[in-house]
């Protein structure tokens, strides 16, 4: 019978052929329906199982049209995945049949689009909300550029050019660029192994500066080739253990300068900094501690009564006390500031530094120099530094991407992944080459940002020029700030990385998800940063494998009054039906890995089912028909069929028929190239009920 | 509304209460299906959809049991993968509460279960067999040893004590045992990273029985914490793939001694071969190249006109020629040994070893020596040596279980792989503390045995004496034989190693499975052994992953006259609903990798169909209601819990609903806990058909 798409207009060319043969065949089993307490077999299945009918409906199943090739799938995933942009649709040039010079400026830099309606009030709202951000910045930048160890200035001078570029090209309005903690520690723990910093700071630098390019590239590229699911790859709960465990150990690397110690270890993980600080506890210098401590409790108290606590995955906390106090919340914004000048005039009042309390010394000032020259593309390093570039560029991206996407959802306007990576790549390549590392969203001062109101990207530049200003000319009024304030600076922006409430969410719905999460939080604490974030990878793409060879096998039974089918686990009310054997298989692929498991378990279980046949009641009830639900199997391999082809040797030689219900495009097409669809002629259905019926019938043992 | 086991009698409880009401339903449909025209729901939906019917089958979804967690999962698979034989359930001790001794010995030594029905017709066939493979076993085993760098004697070693241990432990009765050559050339590929066997002969052997120790304890491990699964982790493709490209590297090696060429390159890859021979093309000796070839054109067309051909999968080909001359059967497989025979004798009559034709030379007689003392697990190379044991260990498992299993298929018994395993490791133990290197089971013996007629693996034993006596005895007159037959010898048996037709089947079948397989193919024959085997086994489960988290999605349309849904690609009768969009994920998890992307996707199908409908006709039939299928997601995590949000939040402020149809048990239980379902409160449905009646109801647009 030869398929026509005769289904394609509304009403459908089918239903009058049928409808009179149907109509008295339903009068007649509403009777039996009625009369009989005995129904086994729901009335849809008798009712429309005319052999015509039935005929025709295995007809769709076998006479499907051949399924797209390897090669179209993949020029279709191709076009979709490059060609065209992922988020938003309406953004996409193809809208536009010949691209004109406008629609193509307005894709490379999105501020065009909103800079017709920018105006006076909204620009006042960006400078204020600019000027708050440079008093955090500031102070974040050097503390920042400390722990990547590099010079103070070079914190500044990434605070300076890359959120100038990202204003001109990046669609997320509210993200403060620069550098942040995460990819501080990152670089500080995974250059050092090449040149180390306290011996050789400019070779040191001139890896960092070489890693920051590497790491733009990357981000670049993967714009222009529109790879944005990359960023997917790290799973959310990977992000959430990998950020906590990323604060935790950054936290210990600030008890050097909190502590006032010397000798620190080189390591991260937590077992070698804990013993490194208890050995050089004698060198604690209690004055720092003092001065750190306080303003680390200045800093917080101030947060925590006055600033809105916005968590990393954007969500606002409530805090009643922060809404009571909602004007004040600039003096939280200011409190680092406040606290870097009031411990640089105490230091500088009372002559601490005399006393063994650490300062910050001579800042070089002035404009970012270029740094063209510094850039090693010839040095044995150059292949360690692009991997490094990579790791860092996805981590960056991640942290980057999930900042933006939270505040985005929270005003409303949709980012494009591809784009921002592009913004994000331009900035970075920018910054290698004016002395910049590698900045990106910072999730602290972005939470700033928005509540001090700004608008547009203007407000980063607004910080910029502020931030240059202060290398101009400021930079000899911090020579007396204590490093421990800076510990402090750092450490308050922390908890804001660490989300219990989402980790106890992520274990209450996917216990496996916690695992990659705890794993991540666990290697990045005890092992090292790239461990923990390879672990976290590692088990996420393990679960996905798990899940989908997993060679489980379920019983489906029939749902009362229905023709469905479902797991007699999941519906405790389905009932199985006497003489045949129905299972679906519990992953989503029949291959190589879990076939012949399968194999096993499906005969183990209809062995298992004939043997309480024959012990139960009449020889009628013995198993003859194991049924094979084929609805969730997306695939199958040359190896499954193969197991196929034994399990129905096996059925047979028991006394049993294999019948197929339901399968999908592949693999009806796949049978059908292996010839199986010959070796079970006849037994492939469309539905479970058609299966039992046509089966049973067909055996003489119709339970009606 | 609580839900009770009420259908577990098989007269459900839930019959009588509907039927009056349904009945009238039913004839009320009835009439106006043969009426109207425009039936576009079908007339399952609208029967069974009383409202209290309807609610009750919404709460049988909504109010599942608690699916079984992480724990008690793992403690089930536990149990079913390690504590119960998968394969042969009648053997499992779990069948005697109390296991008697004789049980435990019928577990252990598998032939204690034959050796009652053995009778003296069957051990005259099976001396018959071992005979012959004898025959065979002692020109291969020579060759082999050559092949992995040794000297002669330890292939003849390794074909007396396996096979004997196997005879003992071994389920298969048509295997046989002893050196391979795929296993050879792995060793010989491998170890002489570690050791140079021309320079340290004696390092090198060292080295090689301290990796059949590992390979051994590996097997013998997996055997006993059943980890029999592990061999299906190499796909048939890859091992069609890796058979054939190792048939060509071991053919290229032959090379050498066929042309008597010296100065022989130590790479395995056939860029490096090919150079090597083309460099010393002017040490070829003639008369070395005429023996080879002259006796493997008479090994090679006694195979094709006298035995049976048989693939390596086991299937039997059609030579109508070799069925004429069965009886000769037995001069095909004394083949090899008669090649051996006439060239010693050509050589010691010619004397033409003094013209260059290299000579076996000196064999060292005599029983297996102890090598106990030549294992190292003290040696700096002892973890790389574990390393090479696990590789080999589960190549030679995979051969030998694949051999076993074929002519197990063909006799009609059943193999328990954790139980060869265990066999394999015990038998592999002992040859390192005997002089043995890896044995396992081979193809081309084992199919001579099988023709030859052997009955049990006494026929092993039969082989084992022989060769041990020809050890003791007749290791002189080898002295003359050229190194150029056993060359001979080896390719002859390469053919069968190359299944074309096999290839040929999987390219039509699955493209990807032949991607995995040429992969294998041209790693073996352009890299190395290893780097072939890894990129099969890496492209087999790239091709899991990217099946499992294919970001596609598929439009579904009813099927005529049904409450069935169906791809609109795979079944073109299907018909689409005006006003409803139904979709269905093209992957079985929803997870970080894809749940965005699809998320996206979903969107854009919306908004493009919503847009259709627009410009199309009435705004009736403007979509407002996306269903999401999700009967074959088996799994989502956190990342995609929140994808949905999103979804439901950008469908809801686009005009639409989301619905889901048909969540399963782990995917509704999830949602549940993630809060996800009061946020989609009423919009959670068995069916799909339920799914559109309900919405389309609610929001007075039901087409009818």
């Amino acid at each position: 019978m030869a398929v026509t798409r005769e289904g394609e207009t509304e009403s459908s060319q089918f239903t009058p052929n049928t409808d009179p043969s149907n109509t008295k065949e339903f009068s007649q089993t509403l009777q039996s329906f009625a009369e009989s307490e005995k129904v086994q077999l729901s009335v849809f299945s008798q009712t429309l199982q005319t052999p015509v009918a039935s005929q025709r409906r295995r007809d769709w199943v076998l006479n499907v049209p051949e399924p797209p090739g390897l090669l179209s799938n993949l020029k279709t995933s191709f076009k979709k995945t490059l060609l065209c942009p992922l988020e938003n649709k309406i953004q996409c040039l193809g809208k536009h049949p010949v691209p004109t010079l406008v629609s193509i400026l307005n894709v490379i830099f999105p501020p065009l689009s909103w800079c017709k309606e920018y105006n006076v009030t909204k620009f006042k709202r960006d400078i204020l909300a600019g000027l708050t951000l440079a008093s955090l910045c500031i102070p974040q930048s050097i503390g920042y550029a400390t722990l990547a160890k590099l010079d103070p200035q070079y914190g500044l001078y990434t605070s300076v050019i890359p959120p100038l570029i990202y204003a001109m090209m990046g669609s997320s309005r509210d993200i403060a660029i620069g550098p942040v903690a995460v990819v501080s520690l990152l670089l500080s723990s995974m250059i050092p192994k090449l040149e180390d910093p306290t011996t050789n700071p400019i070779a040191y630098r001139k890896l960092v500066l070489t890693v920051t390019f590497f790491a733009g590239a990357f981000q670049a590229a993967f714009g222009l080739l529109r790879l944005g699911f990359l960023v997917d790859f790290l799973s959310h709960a990977a992000i959430v253990g990998f950020m906590a465990g990323a604060a935790c150990v950054i936290g210990l690397q600030q008890l050097k300068s909190l502590l006032g110690i010397s000798n620190f270890t080189n390591k991260t993980d937590i077992i070698s900094v804990l013993t490194s600080i208890c050995k050089s506890m004698h060198t604690l210098n209690s004055y720092s501690f003092i001065i750190g401590s306080s303003f680390l409790i200045f800093i917080l108290s101030t947060k925590y009564y006055l600033a809105k606590p916005i968590n990393f995955n954007g969500s606002f906390g409530t805090h009643d006390k922060a809404r009571k106090y909602k004007k004040l919340f600039w003096l939280a914004a200011m409190a680092p500031l406040l606290s870097v000048i009031m411990s640089t005039l105490l230091v500088f009042l009372t002559r601490a530094d005399k006393h063994g309390v650490k300062i910050v010394k001579h800042i070089t000032g002035g404009l970012n120099a270029s740094s063209l020259h510094e850039l090693q593309f010839n040095s044995p390093h150059t292949a360690e530094a692009a991997k490094i570039g990579l790791i860092v560029a996805l981590v960056a991206l991640t942290e980057a991407i999930a900042v933006g996407r939270s505040f985005a959802t929270m005003k409303g306007y949709r980012l494009d992944g591809n784009k921002e990576m592009l913004a994000m790549g331009v900035m970075n390549i920018t910054g290698s080459l004016t002395s910049c590392y590698v900045a990106t969203g910072s999730f602290s001062r972005t939470a700033v940002n928005f509540s001090a109101g700004c608008e547009t990207a203007v407000s980063n530049i607004v910080m910029a020029i502020t931030v240059l200003i202060s290398l101009e000319f400021c930079t000899r009024l911090l020579y007396f700030t204590p490093v421990a304030i800076l510990a402090s600076i750092i450490l308050s922006a922390l908890p804001g990385l660490i989300n219990i409430s989402e980790a106890k969410y992520i274990w209450k719905v996917d216990k496996m998800d916690f695992l990659a999460c705890a794993a991540a939080f666990l290697g990045v604490l005890f092992v090292s940063v790239e461990i923990g974030l390879l672990l976290a990878v590692g088990i996420s793409f393990a679960k996905i494998i798990l899940n989908s060879i997993q060679p489980g096998t379920e019983k489906l039974g029939r749902l009362p009054g229905s023709d469905l089918f479902g797991d007699v686990e999941q519906y405790p009310v389905a009932t199985t039906t006497p003489g045949a054997l129905i299972v679906r298989v519990k992953s989503a692929l029949l291959c190589f890995a879990n076939a012949n498991f399968i194999r096993g378990r499906i005969l183990n279980l209809a062995l298992e089912e004939q043997d309480e046949g024959v012990m139960g009641s009449a020889n009628q009830n013995r198993v003859q028909l194991v049924i094979l639900d084929m609805s969730n199997l997306l695939n199958i391999d040359t190896s499954s069929i193969a197991a196929l082809e034994d399990l129905q040797n096996d059925l047979e030689s028991n006394g049993m028929q294999l019948a197929l219900a339901n399968p999908r495009w592949h693999v009806i097409h796949k049978l059908r190239l292996a010839n199986f669809l010959k070796k079970i002629e006849g037994r492939v259905f469309l539905t479970i009920g058609e299966a039992i019926e046509a089966c049973l019938t067909s055996m003489n043992m119709l339970p009606i």
